[in-house]
């Protein structure tokens, strides 16, 4: 199975867990939201996230979950979330899916780490726990966590454990993040693959910075690819046209504590995966929110129309 | 000079200090502002907010920029943002800008509230300490205060003080806060002036669940001023229409810590203040930033063209 | 086996999970912290519990902890601590132990509730998973998981919850919240156990507020037993006196990040445990903390001497 | 007037504000409450600290306070903590007191600070806007800012600042990081001041790892007094009997928002303050506290007549 490398780009789309109506894990719907992922042109995919819902399965669930995606995908990498208030866990459950065949394992600090020297320390234990051989994505997503990552923290992390390949860029803000990232890769540190997050809400600004695609979900993840895609290709405009046709729902998605319910709501109408349901405490889109949302994807599909 | 009320609605312009590149007040740009302001079709004006870097100024500093923009605004209302950890200061400055003019004083929760007694408790010794005859605004911005106020919270702040005449809300996600709130008023609770935040950027689905406006800044007025006329007229789609093709810079100017550089960017780009300067620890917007505005005002002036 | 109650009183000590010097589960300490705690006169054990490392456990070394220790503990009550950030796992972990002969669940609410709202209806989740027969005792402790909850949302979710028999207070300042608990019981509301944590620095005077014990940790556990009966038998200067003489080295437990280091350097040099090992990222006393510790331990004996 | 210096030692007592029964500064209060901190040995003031009511008072009142006190201190050096959310009035405020005749100015981060970065550009604007010729006291509270301040960041602050004598350490726990101070000056960075905070809880342990003195407050402030004189004697056992029979008192008084009522109350009790009252929102001691108060004083003074 391939592993993620400090060269890995494009889309990495957050996976859905999908489940039924009364919160069971939904396995046809597995498949078929991974299908629909790999149709969709993703690069790979990321399981057991936070909007993945990773929290609220239990342990028997989550590996159940990663044995059906890494079927299912096949040759595509996919990389699984284990961050965890505990080492011995994280350990475990990192062995496990690497042996099962995932291509990385996602690190978010662990709310309550406070200063630089801590957060250092964390990811030295953490490579130390699951060995140097395992390609590691730096999760740093401080508006969750609320462990902010100063830049000059960051880069001690990196010069210190190449096996911790990719970072999931997602502070925010965070576009000068990925230029001083770049500027001291371009001074002699080692370079490293950077992802984008926060739903894609800054993707063209952070291509044009120097990322190397996106790892985060979205209704139309299509969307994702084409940016990426297009400004790959030096094609800013055209990637900008496409973004600003998706930007309103994107927009309307990136609402904490809302967003999960929009986004799977997208993906049932869109017969992706059989349910919206989210298991508690998440809630379905209320029918404002229904209302707000087809009003969007309406405008949205015309927008789209003048496009093309 | 008027007072705002419980009917107050439209756009409020949350206004900009004006600062010379050696930090010193602008005193010309204050002016030349708030005429901008008052010809994009603001319906009022607050100062002294969080993006008004009120934090910043010097007591005497604040008194005079509040003196000069009430002369300028005449007969159009001004409210003062007044909050401060300390009731003997907040009562001080509420009674120096009441005697000069203001049309009401905006009041967030101090940072360090923990509880719904504490948080009633603390808006009783407001109005205890002001009078409840200064018309309050009620500021709800958790995202910076790091003070949730729940609806049931607000509901019974709201019913305690009949002086507290307006919400400004940016909570995140709130939608549904609008919602409930008109739901309560529906079922007999006194209904008062909603005008949102957040920098416009949910304000189209904001005046559909009930908003009177907006209180947010933006480097361009018009936008907002536009979308709720249409909105409260009725025409939905052209609102939207219009809030669209601004979006991409709304989004942009939302970034935290980075959205006022781009805000004052453009205004002076504009030619309504002299510099984009702010005092420390305000930074300006780096060239990286300037290049990506540029490029999104060039795309929007289009996008405008096509509107019309 | 015995479930805890209402009526539940006295010390339910807060047990620590020894491990090896390599970090394995030390078994054989198990059982003699065990024995160790019920000979000092424990009314119960509580383990599972963040001063017990359980984020550190993976899920099987979890239940085999607890199976030990139940075993061990026969007709003494043990709780067991579940909290997590995932539904399922609490509700699988909460069957698993009562199934094993536990006297209760323990459950903080998970960092990032933020209104009253949410917490009141994360308890309702919670009780709803686990079925309303299994004991649950409610963890205050809101300077670790930044949960606040105020004395009215308190009073909801016990009005709500028959099963929801005991109060593990340790908000801080909280000895007004015992007195208000206390209070509106007199005017009619079902009485719980309320039993104190904080290392028991405040327990003198939250057992004459009306506390029924203490379910907290610390290297002399004798202390809380003899405070608590003193108390519950009226000799208030006498468990003073007793208490005082234990105060520095309270005081000392009491530093967050380094009071279980204390702890298990004071059970392991009493010989209750085998080495004072925690895993990572828990750190040993370092040799000027054990100076300090045995300076105070000198101290204390000799003031436990005069005492007798 | 005295400048503080790196050479400053012994013990700055945190002064209290003395108001009257209805929120007015008692002024006569402010003379004899100096006097008794002077004839209790202090070596130093500190005023508008947090537990001084700093944010509480007008500009104007805190400028009235501080003229006073620093009349009736003479010759005894007095520091004034000018901290807050802006550097222009940080700026404005510290003018005025330095002319005045204070000794230094104190200064915490301000809340809302993330990053290491953040930080030392911080310290750096602060020194920049009031001159690096006034000393500087630097506040390292992060129970209250919520900024935590990393032992490298620190060393970095006070390597670019010879302006910062002072270290007003609070952290918690803090003793190991003034053993680390101590350890990078004795490999040769310019030795600070290091005065303790904390309601002096760990004094004994703090002056046996380096610590200059104590800057706190405390109903008596006689005890950090001898605390600190015969702990730089070299007479540990006898500062430590001191340090206890006074310890269930500093233990009660750190309870936050709760403290400084017990502090008034015994300051009020002893005749050196006329009333007890603090501004809003502060709050009275309750009768409850009143009598848990009255008894631990009760024991303090036997136990303190049994050590003489």
């Amino acid at each position: 199975m391939p592993l993620i490398t400090t060269s890995s780009k494009g889309v990495f789309v957050i996976a859905v867990t999908p489940f039924t109506d009364d919160g069971a894990i939904d396995t046809a719907s597995i498949d078929s939201v991974t299908d629909f992922y790999l149709e969709s042109g993703a690069d790979g995919l990321t399981i057991l996230g936070m909007m993945g819902e990773a929290p609220k399965l239990t342990q028997s669930e989550a590996l159940a979950v990663t044995a059906q995606t890494l079927a299912r995908a096949s040759d595509t990498p996919v990389v699984v979330g284990v961050s965890g208030p505990g080492l011995a866990a994280l350990g475990e459950l990192t062995r496990a899916v690497m042996d099962m065949g995932a291509a990385g394992v996602m690190v978010a600090p662990p709310t309550g780490l406070r200063t630089n020297e801590q957060i250092i320390a964390y990811y030295a234990q953490v490579v130390q726990t699951i060995g140097s051989d395992v390609p590691v994505v730096l999760q740093d997503f401080p508006l969750v966590t609320n462990v902010p990552i100063s830049i000059d923290t960051l880069g001690q992390i990196i010069e210190a454990h190449p096996s911790i390949v990719m970072l999931k860029h997602e502070d925010w803000p965070g576009l000068a993040k990925i230029s001083q990232l770049r500027q001291a890769e371009a001074k002699g540190r080692r370079r490293i693959s950077i992802l984008c997050g926060n739903g894609g809400i800054f993707l063209p600004e952070e291509m044009a910075r120097g990322a190397d695609g996106a790892m985060t979900g979205f209704g139309y993840p299509e969307m994702m690819v084409q940016v990426c895609q297009l400004a790959a290709a030096g094609n800013q405009d055209r990637a900008q046209d496409i973004f600003d046709a998706y930007l309103p729902l994107v927009r309307y998605e990136q609402q904490p504590g809302v967003g999960l319910g929009v986004r799977k709501y997208v993906l049932a109408k869109r017969g992706v995966i059989a349910s919206a349901a989210q298991r508690l405490p998440g809630a379905p889109l209320p029918p404002a929110g229904v209302a707000e949302v087809e009003r969007l994807l309406a405008r949205q599909s015309r927008r789209l129309h003048e496009l093309n």
